[in-house]
């Protein structure tokens, strides 16, 4: 099916800025409580938000198979279970919709006082409801600093490291929207010279830029997804923010990996970037050198040129980028992954997610992690506001944005931030 | 609230057998699908399935507020959200109208062909739906005996264990109830002399003898529980087998965790025995030395009495009990376990599950695994038909069984099964 959506020519009738993450040829889904406090799913153009519920009942969607109440829910799961080619001819019909010429609902006051919202009437909330999270650990740069500072600098990268994309499973219940405050984590850390651990709030809190990616149901238990097919089971892409207690992971971690380092919470941009939107801006992957397992072997541009940036705002401060890196850097794929994942027979079902694991460039000012950018504090980062930080302070906001940009058009993925509040009383 | 339920001298006008693991003390919850091919929660007393729906549809639980559809569901989720006080009248409830004096039911023929079905006309279905599954790995004995195998025998139990519930996140969608066939997973393993990982079918194919306990909503996502609450938030116990391929493990899991050797398929018995039916049963566990950090501190009878044992029956053979354990070895207990995961603030749903991790007792014959008890197939074991085992062969079926008995009553959890089929070829 042809992906009118992505032409770059389009325009639309809808007000947009030159620079917005979100110009026709976007067209992400997320799930938003409308001003009359309505659940529904939604699209987003320039600033104005789409209400997906509404545009279905009166009547746009006609001559796609859906059924009534598809876009009136809480989660994208079901329209996401519906497959490729819906996501397809629905995205093809919102960009016909709202294109210059279209005068169906550009010229409907009444429409679209029903279906069209500013940003400053709706709330965001979680786009699915995720079944399984799993995170990777897929950035060579990133497995080996960690395995510098956590482990053996001479043995950094462990064996199986270039065989397998590593993963391992997530917790999917403290996944939240972009603008959930989080609680500083308090827990175990690393015993001192009394042999007793310590206990408290985490000294060592840090963020894990990342990307995600949303699956279809994919397999039934037993069944294996190829690489080549895998594209066909991912629908789209979000920022991550894998929230992490350095201190925590560290005592807990071995031998059965992050835990109550990791599980307090995780933030994701609400808006899902489809991965239709994003072919125009796929490269090639680094070079995998030994040749990977024939079941993980890979051909073509593997890889997806994404800008990202992580910046810290102090309470009332003004924000400080700290580091830029690319998903690009990924040295194993999402279909890689996909495919690593089902290659037991593990099932996948709609709403699951697969996050990148951290996405660390190779010079110092590209690490996804504070961890890896002070080099565990050894040297700390200068604010704008003066301050220094080795991790995350109380009251600190992290901010996250993605974006591509390519012969003029720009497909971003808006803000994935979170405001770090103080531990609770122990 | 008095668990009348508990009574040990009630009687049921149900037939059943003095050794079934049904007794009308037990009143477990479960969902299945009747001749009419409907899916309804239910409960079992002897080998007798009641409709819970049904008997709510024909006013039953007049008294007791609950929703029209509580049981008319394809999970337990709602039902375990409405809470303890909800679960212990409902369980009262079905207590009173099975006691063998009471006619209301007993002598209503019409009433009794909507509620009542044989076994054999019943399909036992997932009883919840499981939001995030957390295995632990809290046996000791099991704990060392991995240590041993895996790493250093000088250094089996690392230095971490004796201080937290150590514990990770498995694979929530590949839980299946008992009597799904398990499909032997495919994988990478250890490099051989060449350097190239091995690449197939399982060769090291595994149970692990598990308890899991199932959860109400606990907390909202920064809030902790204590260890004294959290009896409050488990529903109840089934039997779980954490079907495991040893030689993927070994390749994947250093540094975050199994994997692919464990997410390929998990298996639970499908009656949920509640905590409130456990009661008579709990016994002091193992002394705790060092002494436990504050927030994981426990008095009283922590632990559960709950005798074990697995079987392999190989195709068209009989089966052989392998070993058998109990669930009072476990050093840390489930309430030590649910304040560890929530210490850092992690949110707690309904229908999320908690494995104990394998459950190994002191002697030979009490280990919960075919890697401990083979011990990595040194020393493989004989079945009742002359073959012998070092680990699963294709078509063997896993047969685990647990219950507690003291002073003639027995509450058990019935039969956790599953047949292993060959790999799908590569």
């Amino acid at each position: 099916m042809p992906l009118t959506a992505n032409e770059p020519n389009r325009q639309t009738w809808i007000e947009t800025s030159a620079t917005t993450d979100f110009p026709i040829q976007n067209i992400p889904f997320g799930v938003f409580l409308t001003r009359d406090d309505i659940i529904t799913i939604g699209t987003r153009i320039g600033d104005t938000a789409i209400d997906l519920g509404a545009l279905h009942q009166l009547g746009y969607f006609e001559g796609i198979e859906l059924t009534d109440d598809i876009f009136l829910q809480d989660s994208l799961n079901d329209f996401i279970s519906d497959g490729q080619k819906t996501w397809r001819l629905v995205r093809n019909r919102i960009s016909d919709i709202f294109l210059k010429d279209n005068p169906a609902l550009r010229d409907n006051a009444e429409h679209k006082s029903k279906i069209l919202f500013r940003l400053d009437e709706i709330e965001m909330q979680m786009p699915v409801e995720v079944g399984d999270y799993t995170d990777f650990y897929a950035s060579k740069e990133h497995a080996t600093n960690v395995g510098s500072l956590f482990r053996d600098p001479e043995n950094a990268l462990l064996p199986n490291w270039l065989r397998i994309p590593i993963g391992y499973h997530g917790r999917s219940s403290s996944i939240v929207p972009s603008g959930t405050p989080i609680r500083r984590p308090i827990g175990q850390t690393k015993p001192g010279d009394d042999g007793v651990p310590g206990f408290g709030p985490s000294k060592l809190l840090d963020f894990e830029l990342e990307m995600a990616f949303i699956t279809t149901d994919a397999n039934h238990l037993g069944k294996r997804i190829s690489v080549k097919d895998a594209k066909d089971y991912i629908f789209g892409l979000v920022l991550f923010n894998d929230w992490s207690a350095r201190d925590i992971q560290a005592w807990e971690y071995v031998p059965l990996g992050p835990f109550l380092g990791k599980n307090f919470a995780s933030t994701i941009s609400p808006w899902i970037v489809t991965l239709d939107a994003l072919e125009a801006f796929r490269v090639e992957g680094p070079k995998q050198d030994p040749a990977p397992l024939p079941y993980l072997k890979q051909e073509g541009k593997k890889n997806f040129d994404i800008k990202m940036q992580v910046a810290i705002q102090p309470e009332n401060g003004e924000e400080t980028v700290v580091a830029t890196s690319n998903f690009k850097y990924m040295y194993w794929s999402m279909a890689q992954q996909f495919a690593h994942h089902t290659v037991n027979g593990c099932n996948v079902r709609s709403g699951d997610m697969m996050g990148s694991g951290t996405i660390s460039g190779p010079t110092k000012d590209q690490y996804g992690s504070m961890l890896e950018l002070t080099w565990r504090g050894q040297n700390p980062i200068k604010l704008k506001d003066g301050s220094e930080r080795k991790f995350i302070n109380d009251n600190d906001t992290v901010i996250m944005n993605a974006h591509c940009e390519k012969d003029g058009l720009r497909i971003g993925f808006g803000e994935c931030s979170g405001k770090v509040l103080p531990a609770l009383p122990l």
